[in-house]
């Protein structure tokens, strides 16, 4: 039977002798390491790293050894690789669920998709032509409270551990947003920080940008401003209209958000601050 | 010997017919066609083409007879390919005059640099090394007002046809830029509209932005506003410093001013409103 | 009611007066221009032309009448925009037909897919899933003429303007390639002519290439030689495993293949020997 | 006093326990770490590390303390920071040695330029005007045997660390490459293993490829099959005659050698075979 794979995830102040003793953990437990990468933030002084390997470990005692060696204000995960439980959310657009849907029926998403939810009724039937639950919880009538409210409701049913929003057109409030710190995964379309907020693909036709780009991010309470995760760009000229931008700039948000869940899935991105650092 | 080479350039409101008489004068001179390009924007109706033939003309007549087929509010221009008279103003970064002054000296430019002009004296000798002339013309304990008119008495000697700004790191009075309307091209240090205004790589930085760029444009009366020629950009991740930033700016920013000095001293950039049409 | 679009695609010797020519036959129709480019390939001296318009017309006059100012050696065509019909050829993976499927769905692809044909069975269930016919045409125990009849069969069941090879991994027959001249678009995992034939990734692998990409093309007789539409490149590192370069892949070839098809199925693409103009 | 900067490069076979062992030896002399990477192929289970570290040491000790904790076929490589010293070979075409020359003058090369040498008398001019000597080193009339010791016999007065070719046309011998393993950079026009040989952009042009590239390398003995550091690609089209490829290809060749110097001054390149391992 193969041997689990494990990520350890440190961020702490740095100091010297870190990689020493952390690594010396690992190896006296014998353990096979298969990648090991560090990154200190000289502006701020702080240190990160991922290191992967496989073996048998008892979860608890190893964090308690290498805590041992770290100082005051350090952080230490270790999680065992496997597919992560979403919910993905969605509202009229179907190009990046798509996306999502089809590498999940392949098993290339390294997540199983639990539900999809949308405030409009659009993506049902495509939803389930891939045999995943669609809910539609329509906002009409409702205040955002009540309508996020019931969102929950139905993503309590499924207790993922992180929501994607595949092109869903509501801004979250900072209640909802800090029921999933640092677990919701958004696709803006723009090259952030140009064009936050509404209609971006207009206001860059109206610039008359050569370049149109779409930014995945984590999302905090801070509309359009958590950690970049990935950017992605494309060139435009003068004969685009904003339809044309629109849909060339679908290309680009599926593949950005895409491989921003692949990052993430595979945790290989640490938060720090409102930006991110990506062990790929 | 060669006959001269022309540039067509036509902004009028756009109707039926346009292409077929402007090309039936041309036809009927007898003139050698060497490129053809229109371009009508459907959101203001309005019609642009750009001609480049080679052929004896009288201008005045080509140009007159191209009117009668024109509707009111049209602009047509005629010019003769030729390198561009140009003035080059500088602050302390040698990367952007470097690019020029080397692309002049083996006549890739397509310019005649005539002199450089700077506010501070360090790029004084190198340019000199090219045998250009150099103009320290000193900021300080002068009024913006009063230095831009010592700058514009060193410009005046040598009446060129456009200015461009390589990494001049002092923002023009409105009334500076109304001397040379559409004449003046900028490097931006970023990819705008993103991080307006000083320090973009500072700005990039702390936003943490995994793609950072270089724009050039056309100056007018609203700072970094102007029309865009070009963008370019290069990705950054987590391990650049500002520092980092910086240097691989360096690239970026002076590829993209080239690119956009070739277009513009080629005549194939036009200006509608405070966008570009470039016919490449 | 909406009149119809049209697409007129010229292809001739160049001479004088062609633009004014051909833009007269339609401007004394009182067509509607959508748009209007032209190139001249300078190196044999061949005008191209294409021009989309918006009107009721008789076409067989529109053709005669632009033939009669046309030289000797001339291609004209005259084709009303609409959906194309297209068969999908495939293999075992599923990302490119998946890109294709959900494009469908959605009308995106500006294409009607009649059925999709495998040479294995794998894709048969997903294919279903969006309701489009799956013939599985096995090759084993066949020669490649008689697969090739069975899956010629197949296809003219449906009488497609176009076959997709959507990662279809044999190679086909001048024979069957001459069934559709120019009309077979293919998807090439390697940035052509780099690691033409087999295991491209492979190859890339061991040459240590930092730029992988992919080639939508049109197929002629001699295998991956035919005439490029889209090259679609992503950087990599030594990092990067033959296993890892196979999954960045995939977003890069699907995204050319996608892109390919909107060039083609709107009429913008004309092969030139081995070469394609693109007016787009 | 600023304590030196050393660069620690080790290649071995991999085994458990080399980072912890490695990371121990620059603990125990309580060494700043600046950097510290770490990579295994897997494929030939071969262990790659690069640390950067500040303070006094003495090398052949720290040299000797590690190899104690390798195994057999390990290669240790202790390097203090600064300029590398250079000669540049060139030809006629002054683009890469013009962006080498600004550089170094501007102290951003992280080279010290000893020497230019020529096989053509074109570029000495320029190169004077930067104050480095030229020397004119003309291959008529003599076998490449006897020019390319006409070459060392030049290049010997100066004892550089690397050579650099900046568009050098001329094809080494491997009894020449011999003298500099490893340390001769070259810049190839074209996007390899695409277009080797002569004329890659009129190869191209041919081809009808839709992406030019460049790529800089380390010279071994088989032409163009060196180790690639940096490849660098531009988008083209239908309208790019060779002379246009030729000139924008031109800014994607230096930037890529630029970028890739600095990778291999900085002590960031490891050859593994034909490939590279780039630590940056």
């Amino acid at each position: 039977m193969e041997q689990p794979i494990y990520v350890l995830l440190i961020d702490c102040p740095d100091q010297k002798g870190l990689v020493h003793h952390i690594s010396g953990v690992l190896y006296r437990l014998g353990l096979n390491i298969i990648g090991n990468q560090e990154f200190v933030e000289h502006e701020d002084n702080r240190f990160f790293m991922r290191t992967s390997f496989q073996g048998k470990i008892d979860k608890k005692e190893v964090i308690a050894e290498i805590r041992g060696f770290l100082p005051e204000g350090s952080s230490v995960t270790l999680v065992r690789q496997r597919p992560k439980n979403i919910v993905v959310l969605v509202t009229k657009e179907q190009h990046c669920l798509g996306e999502l849907l089809v590498r999940h029926q392949f098993r290339e998403l390294n997540a199983n998709i639990l539900a999809v939810v949308g405030n409009h009724p659009e993506l049902g039937h495509f939803t389930h032509q891939f045999g995943i639950n669609y809910h539609h919880v329509p906002h009409t009538g409702l205040t955002r409270e009540q309508h996020e409210a019931a969102v929950l409701e139905v993503i309590a049913r499924y207790d993922p551990e992180y929501l994607v929003l595949a092109k869903y057109m509501r801004i979250l409030s900072p209640e909802f947003v800090d029921h999933f710190p640092n677990r919701i995964i958004n696709i803006h379309h723009s090259f952030l920080p140009a064009f936050i907020g509404a209609s971006p693909y207009r206001q860059a036709y109206e610039r008359g940008v050569k370049i149109i780009g779409a930014t995945a991010h984590i999302v905090n309470n801070d509309l359009d401003e958590g950690p970049i995760i990935v950017q992605n760009v494309i060139p435009v000229d003068h004969t685009y209209s904003v339809n044309d931008m629109i849909r060339s700039g679908k290309d680009v948000e599926k593949i950005a958000l895409a491989r921003a869940l692949q990052l993430v899935f595979e945790d290989k991105v640490t938060v720090n601050g409102n930006k991110t650092i990506i062990f790929d």
